[in-house]
């Protein structure tokens, strides 16, 4: 069910920053910066590798405000790994697959994530304290040109 | 520099029920249980999916003792994600690179780790929080056969 590890979502106070960390220290170079209100973040995905059925990134996450569940994880735990992404191929099949078998969903419904995919959470609480997310990607997402350009920057 | 998420590491309490978990909810297969006498930990990897670099597992880890690292992050924080680990071509050039750009580096030559790759740790209080992995595979190492044949294990 699972086909990749799409992404590693990690919680910081300071996004470009962060940003300039893993640019110079890591040779990650930038694919997207998004503002997502519903989950009151502000994300940069750093783009490590292509693979048969999408991309992997590192998702850099700065919450817009302190009520918010990345700022409420900031304030309880300091910085550091928030959340695993993984991909799957049909986010609706995985999620009442995942839900038969009595683990919760936060999300009931696919909702928007980066770079125009479909995502939802799963409750940490039933897997072991991790936080995870389901991602299905949009056609040619894994494009990286297709995304640069539609988001207007180039790669560093 | 980095060439894949190599893989997620787990911390938790019982290694055979969060397999079983794992195996169950998401369908992944185990290709290796081994014991790290040296890091304190029994540890499985779970095969999430192969790239032109190599394979992404999920890492599940669980401590000999208490005193150990992820004895001491089980008591601290509770099961949650560990540290993840990124490929790299070459370590030693990858760790010479990292540290000349002032990340402390916790394992100043690479080490064991699982399926007979070289790893070593960066120190998570330069990179944000997040305790980093730096991952060689050895020749050969993304052939899942081989890795099961030289366990004794076969994929689920």
């Amino acid at each position: 069910m699972l086909n990749r590890i799409d992404h590693v979502g990690i919680a910081c106070a300071d996004l470009e920053a962060k940003i300039a960390f893993y640019e110079s220290t890591f040779g990650l170079a930038v694919v997207s910066i998004e503002v997502n209100e519903e989950q009151g973040v502000r994300e940069a995905m750093l783009h490590v590798a292509d693979g048969p059925t999408g991309s992997s990134y590192v998702q850099l996450l700065q919450p817009l405000r302190p009520d918010t569940p990345v700022g409420r994880f900031l304030a309880r735990r300091g910085e550091g790994i928030h959340h695993v992404g993984y991909g799957v191929a049909d986010i609706t099949a995985a999620l009442a697959e995942i839900g038969s078998r009595g683990v919760r969903l936060i999300d009931e419904r696919p909702r928007h994530g980066s770079l125009g995919a479909s995502i939802a959470f799963l409750h940490p609480a039933d897997i072991g304290g991790v936080l995870t997310e389901l991602v299905q990607v949009p056609p040619k997402s894994h494009d990286l040109n297709y995304i640069s350009e539609k988001n207007g920057i180039t790669s560093a």
